[in-house]
């Protein structure tokens, strides 16, 4: 909780921020305001959802019938308590039944849920996703229909991309839509891996589908979106008839045993369009926007259970002696094993990793809020111009705060040694749970793709040159500094701004000769664009924890904004060097990647 | 089997290496022998011990008493076939019933049955440490009773050391032994995390214990070895009454789940003294040094278990288009991800890993061959300087492949996208399975201690002064090579040896005025010396394929030999270049990690 309001008010200055938004509400979200929602979020996060996270993962979900899903002893009592708060409306306009407050408050309660308890959270964030497509793109019949109760959390909804032989090339899309006489679409196909597709929370559950018309182009171009209920909805709002939706199984997973993950046969299910035809995954794009941005949440969660776990076993765990004297608890068999370098690297890594990253995730918060602003009060280019620098944080958050969360739990375990194995220590459940992260709403590999192709050489450049120069910017200004330390670090991220810029024209350049060498170097060109990012966002950290110890009129708060400066020290020292790998790497020669024939790469198996 | 037969004849030359053994049955080990050997494994791996894999890992062990553990289907009769067929003594003496050939092969067995299935392969792997704990160490009596049903596989043995509060450090091991009038022991206390501790495979397990008598000094110097049997052997070797070694409980785990691991409660079960009193832990490093070698074979395992499968996906599964149009095949609906950079990148890591693991490990087979001709020979000298020369590259062999085994299976579930985190496609399994190698026998962190402090600053440096040499002296023969790939490496290899040792040198410095600066460095200087490692074993293969490439004839061979030279090629381009941020990061100032308090770790938790 403090770290959230070190966050939110000291280095993103949320009070000021929502002073200058115009937009409904906006006003309203105050300070006291703001500590009133973390608190109650905090309390329900840490009271309900918390305990039932290991038995979310122990009991799982279960498939009753094509039509009945169930969820994990007390997973829907607590749905209901987060309906009856009308939490999922906090910052959905009231139009719909929302409470209008800003986007950045939304994403700091779905944080705290997140952390307390993934899989669950999982149920309302895709639901939101549902909400945003309809408010975008759905037709006004749609969203009278649906919201109110969408945002009610009286129904929820979900996204159903996925189809047996594609996932990332949603080209290969065969779902099939055919048009009805009422105007209505008739769905039928296969989608799999759909997260929440049933449960025993709601009477009803909205499925936003891509399939094609009949008459639509091949690939990417001729896939079109539909909602589709579990149950159809007369016009009175009474549930009518089982749409067909049948869940023909639900995955046995690695971890997130808390969240079904069905396969959905849609038999003749009864569609709506939202939006225009073929425009399908345009318009999805909301909502995979949406879940980029919780997924990227996920990582910071799993690093941030890791983190809080570990660290209580590194205070509690007695083995060997420091090596100074100063350090050992005699009084003691052993000293506690935080005394050891190399645990203290791995508990700093993930405190590196968990308080950057919520940083970079409130940056991105801010901008959603921008965003919104501009969109009510019909700024279409100001609107544009933010829609364009979420777009390009967006892969960086997703791609990396997956893979270093991951790595933060893996840590966790690792720092448990052979007790991080067992079940019971939940260490091993948090890299579990983490794991997919990295995967799902687009591998890793896919984001950087997307920040090194669509984002950056499709865009000329021009976002690049814009984030470079708001880095060098913010290190210009700190670069003479009356604090070493800081200095030290501006001038650390001023060399990293020019060299992001740099390695990204001489990417460009070497394109223009080899296709396949963006390909080659996008995953470490992410991994390094994190890494400054991260940087950044801790030099951002550092200033304010500074500022604050300048100030000098503090007594309890002084170890919180050293152990910042310490903690900063040791981002700038240990885990933003490792951009001197991937600046090596990423010039890979791409010979020495294309050039094995698929059929050289194994002679023992028949493959 | 090509792969393995590479490394046996072509890089290490197995063949020549066998004539100059002079110890008891080496000379039995031809060519036809050796290739009878493998392929036999070979088809008992693939048909019996492969197919258990999964059912293990789902129906897993079971508790049914306190000396009733039972294993999944099918692996006691597996465990029957291997004992029938004398697979445990190949390499044990002929006194104790064993085929006294050479170690080196029992080695390359053990890697074929721990990559089809790992959790099996522990019971033997197991009982191996103890009949080498014995051979070394056991009195006559000890040796005579229980060495021929070890070796016959009859019976099986454990390895007891960790309890409770106590696991990487072994001087708190609570444990008690009682001398009885009649020489005997009585042990009593709580062992935790014993593998294989109760099954249903053998008659009766001897357990090899770590306890402490009566008058014994604190800390490791105070620490004997016992040999403690599930049921008491009269002189006759029949079976008398069950030991009271109670097993309380097995743990529930993240992976491993065909292997027990049991909490054993030792009560007034009667023991005999192994070796000397309180000489119990060097004692045990016998059995310790065999199961960390074990250990990296673990890691070579599971990277080749996720190469393989993966391989295979990636090759069936169809998503976009290449870029290159050569690459492309219109003739399907999309192209098979091995096109893309991304998904090549993941395949050739993996490649590297387990290539160049194997010829690692395969190193090491050799000085373990060495030195038990040494010892049989009764060359003091020559067997130490072997000795000393194992004790170096074992923390390196464990600690690095452990470690890169985790990051290729964690590759491996990326390359399946989501359909590597569902329980059926294995991919999951076998990074679950994995996960351990880094913690036990000696997390990944004792291991960079154990190499930077006992092994090279304790050694006086030698040992990388040897090590150092040897490696620029294979780099300088082959540094005018023709053919410019390998001269290239060559250059690359000579100056990450003269960078290794510089490295050691300024550690060795730093050392003097921060006592924690070793262990601030340890984790990047182990990974580090492991690529430089992996670096020599890369070129040593593209020695080998381009002297077979140049002698000209052959005809299928040669994609195999151009494969090595490709692998080869992406290892020093883009694995190899990791040590550029290793050698960053070692050199983080001490006071950067070690500056924080503990209490000033986080501010949010009652820790």
């Amino acid at each position: 909780m403090r770290e959230m309001q070190f966050a939110i008010n000291e280095v993103y200055n949320f009070q000021d921020h929502y002073k200058t938004l115009t937009h409904q509400n906006a006003d309203q979200a105050d300070s006291d305001m703001v500590d009133m929602v973390l608190e109650n979020m905090g309390q329900f996060s840490e009271e309900v959802l918390g305990p039932m996270n290991e038995t979310g993962d122990v009991e799982g979900c279960k498939w009753l019938a094509e039509d009945k899903v169930t969820t994990p002893t007390g997973f829907k009592d607590a749905y209901d308590t987060y309906r009856e708060g009308g939490w999922q409306g906090l910052s959905f306009p009231e139009e719909w039944g929302g409470q209008g407050l800003p986007q950045s408050l939304s994403i700091f309660i779905s944080e705290m849920a997140a952390t307390a308890n993934w899989t669950w959270t999982m149920f309302p964030g895709l639901s939101k996703g549902a909400v945003n497509t309809l408010i975008s793109h759905g037709s006004p019949e749609l969203k009278e229909k649906y919201l109110p109760r969408l945002v009610s959390a009286e129904w929820t909804g979900t996204m159903c991309l996925t189809e047996p032989q594609c996932g990332s090339d949603l080209g290969q899309v065969t779902t099939k839509a055919i048009p009805q006489p009422d105007g209505s679409y008739k769905i039928t196909g296969t989608k799999i891996f759909i997260s929440c597709g049933d449960h025993d929370f709601t009477d009803n559950i909205l499925h936003c589908v891509l399939a094609r018309l009949p008459d639509a182009p091949e690939g990417t171009k001729g896939i079109s979106l539909f909602a589709v209920p579990k149950y159809t909805v007369h016009d009175d709002g009474s549930l009518g008839d089982f749409n067909n939706t049948k869940i023909g199984r639900i995955e046995d997973k690695m971890g997130c045993h808390g969240s079904p993950t069905c396969e959905i046969n849609f038999e003749d299910a009864i569609g709506h369009l939202i939006g225009e035809p073929n425009r399908g995954l345009n318009h999805m794009f909301t909502f995979i926007n949406t879940s980029r941005l919780g997924t990227a949440i996920q990582g910071l969660a799993g690093a941030e259970n890791a983190y809080q776990n570990s660290l209580w076993y590194a205070k509690e765990r007695l083995a060997m002696r420091s090596l100074e004297k100063g350090m050992r608890s005699m009084e003691q068999v052993a000293d506690p094993i935080i005394v050891h370098p190399g645990v203290r690297m791995m508990l700093l890594t993930q405190k590196c990793i968990t308080e950057g990253g919520r940083a970079m995730i409130y940056e991105c918060a801010k901008l959603a809020d921008q965003y919104e602003d501009a969109v009510r009060a019909g700024n279409d280019a100001e609107a544009h111009s933010i829609d364009e620098k979420m777009a390009f944080v967006t892969p960086i958050l997703k791609g990396f705060l997956s893979e270093v969360g991951v790595e933060a739990a893996n840590l966790g375990v690792q720092i448990y040694g052979g007790h991080g194995y067992i079940k019971s220590n939940k260490q091993e459940q948090y890299l579990r749970d983490v794991r997919i992260s990295a995967v799902w709403e687009g591998t890793t590999q896919i984001q950087a793709l997307d920040l090194l192709g669509r984002k950056i050489m499709l865009q000329k450049l021009k976002p690049i040159d814009e984030k470079c120069s708001e880095f060098r910017s913010f290190a210009l200004q700190h670069i003479t500094s009356s604090n070493s330390q800081i200095r030290a670090h501006a001038i650390s991220l001023l060399s990293h701004a020019v060299e992001w810029q740099y390695i990204t024209y001489r990417l460009a350049m070497n394109a223009k000769s080899s296709k396949n060498s963006l390909g080659v170097a996008s995953v470490d060109y992410l991994m390094y664009s994190g890494y400054v990012t991260l940087a950044y966002n801790w030099l951002k950290m550092e200033v304010a924890a500074q500022s604050a110890l300048d100030s000098g009129n503090m007594t309890q708060e002084k170890d919180f904004y050293e152990s910042k400066m310490q903690t900063g020290a040791f981002m700038f020292d240990n885990i933003l060097p490792r951009t001197r790998s991937l600046k090596a790497t990423m010039f890979t020669p791409t010979e020495s990647v294309m050039g094995m024939p698929p059929k050289n790469f194994s002679f023992d198996h028949a493959l």
